[in-house]
């Protein structure tokens, strides 16, 4: 909308236009100053603008012009043909000058005008120097808008504009490659970037706003967290908007993939229809699945050496940093400070134990039920199934049955089970079902070893398939090679389980697994423990601790038995020396050491085992990140 | 050609020319609907189309006409010079619509059209917005032909045409990046899509059969598989005409290398001259060694996570998959299975013992000469250099000494290995040249570590190199480092070799080769232990078994005594609670088992050696993928 | 500038001149042949070509004349304005055909002529077709030209021109995507291509040829071998000028990282310069660096696919390989003779103990100071800091501390130490911050695993980053990561570490670091073993030979003690089978052998060490590549 860039009550100054001005920039009632342009019988014709020209008759003019004078007129007709009709005025008090302001086109409301010539405003944020047009993408108040300016082939357009300004656009949009951009015609400073910029800011912020879902179930547990979410979902949505890189490291297990699957669906949705471009998501957007259930400074050192080479190679941002089921712990710590040299922010959302004040000032935003005082029940994938649906809404239902995958993968006993099961079951999944989606996802994950492994993996949780996947019938298959793996791996081990009761009452079992499962195949060392776990559990009804261990490293299993591994760790660290680190909680956890003391530590901690306390409310729940 | 819609004995009916028809579209004799455009003295003249008309002579006239009068004529002459003469005649009986039918260019003979106008008919195979025009690729009875129709730059042209459709297209042929496309003047859906289908596929048969081919020598025992590689040729061909990608997977050794690189190259040459595009091999054909000699869980998932990217990303078909030198066991059944949920196809060529319940329901093809009453003599790289003359017969030249050097890595006793070999020497390779082509190319293929080394092995095998090549010097050099490797690895291992006499009266020479031999270098476990059989059967003249160890496995070999490795396998299944599978033959084979119980698999193994039948024929044939 | 073809003393002959050919062709006093072009009242007009005309006044004309006349005229008068003044002259003797010379361009002078007709001569080095015009670069005697002619989209244009000939480009001076090229309107066969060539050879020298810099530092041990430093430089440049990619292969070490980061970074900017391209040095220059310290079977093979594949694929020349801190040895041979086979250039710049009679005849240059009476004190880095500076002189300000760094990580005790830490501490580094560069450079490149990791190690180097690095705070990050991780790993192996006096009375340390460190973690076990001898020898003040072993390795260090483990190795080759081999220098080295004789070998070691001779003045340097 055009208006004179000082607002005054008709009569209060004399409006002189610019010669850009339109009719749109006059209003009956007000001065203007104007130019004789013709004289004829009945009066005189004035010019106020190069548009903008009328009539002044001579019953409503006050002397004699000749072409080229000047004189003070008021409007007092504007007819609907357009025409205008003046009379003389007098020229005292102010002269306002009215600069013309050209309607402004909102940046989400291209699409309307391909094809027509539009007047956009906005903050350069990337100058893209091509084989023909230079392309300066705007960030304006509602969008972001690529504008493609050319002076020759490969030569740089409006060399004196520079990253960061604030510029005025007019041209005409057209759609290229299926986006839509500006075909330059003028590209100057704006005249007031400090209210664009403002604006611009504003414009981000609103754009980036979570959006606003009811969680898929009631849950005063999960009712806590929804707002932490809607921060992680805003930075999230920013970073897209900003064109921000972002990397998604997360567990490699069935919970951390239910996690960053759809957080990465949502992100890459957004980022398409944010930027126009259906391979925006492919190019904002990485998925990577972790090695160890920490940040390893091998992820990190890696991870830095891209981003430094993609900003340097392709002008790419350094990007946002999102780590989910995962980065709770000290162990994150080192990794995060390596980010925190090149001012890298990290989101953490996890159900991992955490330890906060090693982690906390490290992290830009940090989602964890431990935090609200709850515990692993919620898993990740529970919240992030949430986050995916703040980013994009429409996801819903697509979504419905992964909170109740990532439940049964994680063995959560949480309350809302039930209803994220229903929630399942309306999709058409029974629990059984679900267990296999969970069996599957884990036994592909293990194949495809820490490659993302995007398409597949859609297809196993049936989620950003595009409607064109086998997802039962596969689901069947790897969930049934998944159990006949399993079955063999137990074949080999189940006779070698050695045996022992604790002074406390509990059996202990202990498997080599080095020695006595099949290497470098499914399941694994620590999914291998635990299946031996769960059968010894149901055959013997008692309280049960079981020991998988290889030459540097145990996991360790327990039902009934309050281990306290932390602090189990803690006291071997002190009484043996073999380099003992590890983690995990009461009943699960995970041990390493150097090979040549193996056989103390493993002595030393079946003692503890002994002494510990018999509980028999404690329960088997895998919790995720310490048994691989 | 042109011709009416419908045929009509002469005079029984009156045909109505459309607009477009020409002097192809009328027949002396026949009778038309004309319209009169001119009177003159002698005559009237008439239109029957917008370019065929004639003169009706007086004397052949009956009745008088002005400009503008519709008549019915019949057509009485046709002189050389283009005039045509017509009589009247009566307009009695049917009229027949005559609609104009262009000539249709055959696909494969554009390239004689460059420059000019043409139609050609097809089914839209693919669909490719390009920053301008949109390409539509059109399967034609003949070949595909590529159609590049500009609406505006990156704008969709013709929206409503969908993949599959049956479509009529005419513009100009062009050269463009030495490819030939037609720049699209029109594009209508076709008049007769299911005649246009049928055409399509029946030319798409046509030209994917595969080429009659006599094999390279006679030879009785190949002969009868010769069908059978045609049909893998004729699926093979039909792939790359259908643009489908070819995946060969295959083992990695000597004739493994002999089998795919000829296969591979054929593939390449005919997807280059079919796409006229010399990328096109690169794009559709991809050679993948694999580590295992079975089809292992790893591969498939990251093949098929591949194959469902590139569909998603690029619009790619999922591929045909083509196991070469491998695949014929139960081992590869969940990968085929994996497959099985795309519906994407395998076809195997191997030579190995085949269980054809277990593999044949999931293949599309299996040419294995266990199927023929024949066995591995017959190695997989004689079958497939026939194979890839199939595909491409221009190969004979270049691939005719690959067969000999097939059969000396797998130390063929074929009676045609005579024949190859003087194949071979008419090329100017003896036998010590071939064994040293062998052993290069296995010494290679050892360090380029499973990745496929296609130019360095071109070299080596002096296959599909261009004429570039440093062959015979390369060779020379890698033969030697690998007998100077195997040398430093005898000489580490030899004295560490122990001894056993066993009751059946045959030496027993065991090594523990992840102790006694280098580690991860060149020759691995497997050859180590071949290497070391062989000597010891040189030595001794006696029946001799060798087994190499490491943790969890044993390499065998034998000769003399008929081991009948997988019965052995089976029955320490039973015996061992060790986790023991494996494979092989009467007198070659290997085994797995868990670490901890490997005493006990090598005891009960040498004590069913020592009651093992003795055979003083059985010969020590290295047979492929038993040894690593 | 043009001239006849052929020099003469004015009137000598009578010049015909061509018909391009300009007044600047023609001198006055001597004679042309010319054509009557007008009669008028005062005399005749005549035209010695199509833009050189002018007047034989009557009073100067001899005879009566028509238009299209031939007469010779004496060139008697040329004007400011351009008027030429002629007289009649005779036509006696000999005739001089004057062939049109133009101005030749020189390439780099190029972009002084933009949007102007040049003309330019060189050699066609490159053919590259693409989608729009076909690109022809050509080698002028002053640089390379791009040269695109347009024949019809993605249509070769001159089929005739191939790679080798020699020609004339005219056309138009162009920017494109930043370089610049030549839009061709004639490109025709040189006449004189023996000329060309041999301008174009001579050029290329020139621009080749190493800058002379003088020596950082005053140091005559350095001074030999600045001429052998000169030699690689002007190779190096040499590959750059003909665009032969170069493949820098180095020990994966803090001082390879000192010597290949600079000359990597040295190169890429010359590359840049010289094809105007911003990516040419991404596309020649590939730092490599080598997991073993020498040139491993596996990397060659690697390299060797590559460059054939890069051939076959995009045209490109086969390389040239450099290797940096290492490639001295017998050990790198065979990895030399596979590049012979394929007359793959191999420079070499190392400081480890060469064994020259091995590698010198398959080296085009060789760099060491062994090779000039000196030892490793003079660090591949400090030698490559000047080797990079020979190359592009400007790096000098920006690589002023590497050398210091370079000495520190390999404990140099060179004379010039003291002055390039002064160097460094004129840029602000103290020794602590060095050092602390050298430490954070290891950990960094440690966790990169053998990734080149150029954007993380630029600015942990404080090399080529652009000045947008958090040196400071990195490194000091990194350093205190190296330093933590360090203590760590002694926490868990000094309490394991053995001790025996031996006959000579030297401590000897013993660690299984397979057992009694933590694997595959910062520090590994070479740097472990140094870690633990530098507290031993600081502990004792004594002579102490520290021993590090794994299962099939061991690594040596001493103070004080003889051991010449180069003939250790020898002897131990010959009295244990155990596939003994190794390296190494009097008091640093690293052995390996067969797993099943460790026993054997270490026993055999430790009397060795025992019989060993005393010297207190052998130093604990830390000699790179023995410790990994």
């Amino acid at each position: 909308m055009s208006s004179p860039s000082e607002s005054a009550a008709p009569g209060d100054a004399v409006y002189d236009l610019a010669p850009e001005c339109t009719t749109e920039d006059v209003e009956v009632g007000r001065r203007y100053a104007a130019t004789v342009n013709g004289v004829v019988e009945y009066g005189v014709f004035v010019d106020l603008s190069t548009t903008v020209s009328g009539l002044v008759h001579e019953s409503n003019l006050d002397g004699e012009y000749e072409v080229g004078d000047e004189m003070t007129v008021r409007l007092i007709e504007a007819r609907e043909n357009g025409d205008l009709g003046f009379e003389s005025a007098d020229a005292t008090g102010e002269t306002v000058r009215v600069e013309y302001e050209p309607d402004i086109t909102p940046a989400n409301d291209l699409r309307n005008h391909v094809g027509e010539e539009v007047t956009v405003d906005g903050e350069v944020v990337q100058i893209n120097q091509t084989g023909g047009p230079t392309v300066f993408t705007l960030r304006a108040p509602a969008g972001s808008v690529a504008c493609a300016a050319f002076e020759a082939a490969g030569v740089r357009a409006y060399p004196a504009v520079e990253l960061g300004d604030a510029v005025r656009v007019s041209g005409t949009v057209e759609k290229r490659d299926g986006g839509l951009q500006i075909e330059v015609e003028s590209l100057d400073p704006h005249d007031d970037p400090d209210d664009l910029h403002e604006a611009v800011e504003e414009g981000l912020a609103e754009r980036a706003a979570a959006n606003d879902v009811d969680p898929m179930v009631e849950w005063p547990a999960l009712a806590d967290l929804v707002s932490d979410l809607e921060g992680v979902a805003t930075r999230l949505r920013r970073a897209v908007l900003e064109n921000r890189p972002i990397r998604i490291r997360h567990h490699a297990d069935g919970d951390g993939m239910c996690a960053s699957i759809p957080v990465a669906l949502a992100l890459s949705r957004f980022a398409e229809e944010v930027h126009d471009d259906p391979d925006a998501g492919r190019h904002l957007v990485k998925r990577l699945p972790s090695k160890a259930p920490y940040y390893e400074m091998e992820d990190v050192t890696r991870d830095l050496n891209f981003a430094l080479g993609d900003r340097e190679r392709h002008g790419q941002k350094l990007p946002l940093v999102v780590m989910l089921d995962n980065g709770s712990t000290e162990e994150d710590v080192p990794a995060y400070e390596a980010l925190a040299e090149y001012d890298i922010p990290v989101l953490v959302v996890d159900h991992h134990h955490p330890d906060p004040e090693a982690v906390e000032d490290l992290l830009a935003a940090h989602v964890n039920p431990y935090l609200h005082g709850e515990d692993y029940r919620i898993t990740t994938g529970m919240l992030c199934v949430e986050l995916a649906r703040m980013i994009d809404p429409s996801l819903t239902e697509e979504l419905a049955h992964v909170p109740a995958v990532a439940g049964l993968t994680d063995r959560s006993e949480a309350d809302a089970m039930n209803d994220y099961l229903a929630l399942a079951q309306e999709k058409g999944y029974d629990e059984n079902d679900l267990q296999a989606v969970g069996d599957a996802l884990d036994y592909a994950a293990h194949w495809l070893r820490y490659s993302a492994g995007e398409s597949l993996l859609a297809d196993v949780l049936d989620v950003g398939t595009g409607g064109d996947s086998p997802h039962g019938e596969l689901v069947e298959f790897l969930a049934e090679r998944a159990e006949h793996d399993t079955e063999k791996q137990l074949d080999a081990a189940m006779p070698h389980v050695e045996e022992r009761d604790l002074d406390n009452g509990a059996h202990l079992y202990r498997l080599d697994v080095e020695r006595h499962a099949h290497r470098f195949t499914y399941p694994a060392p620590g999914k291998t423990t635990g299946a031996i776990h769960d059968a010894k559990v149901e055959e013997t009804g008692d309280p049960v601790i079981t020991v998988g261990y290889g030459p540097d490293f145990a996991v360790l299993r327990s039902d009934g038995v309050r281990l306290d591994i932390p602090r189990m760790v803690e006291e071997l660290e002190d009484e043996v020396d073999g380099g003992v680190s590890g983690g995990g909680h009461l009943v699960v956890g995970s041990i390493k050491f150097v090979k040549g003391m193996r056989e103390d530590v493993l002595d030393a901690l079946e003692t503890k085992m002994g002494e510990a306390e018999i509980d028999e409310e404690l329960g088997s729940a895998t919790v995720a990140g310490f048994e691989d």
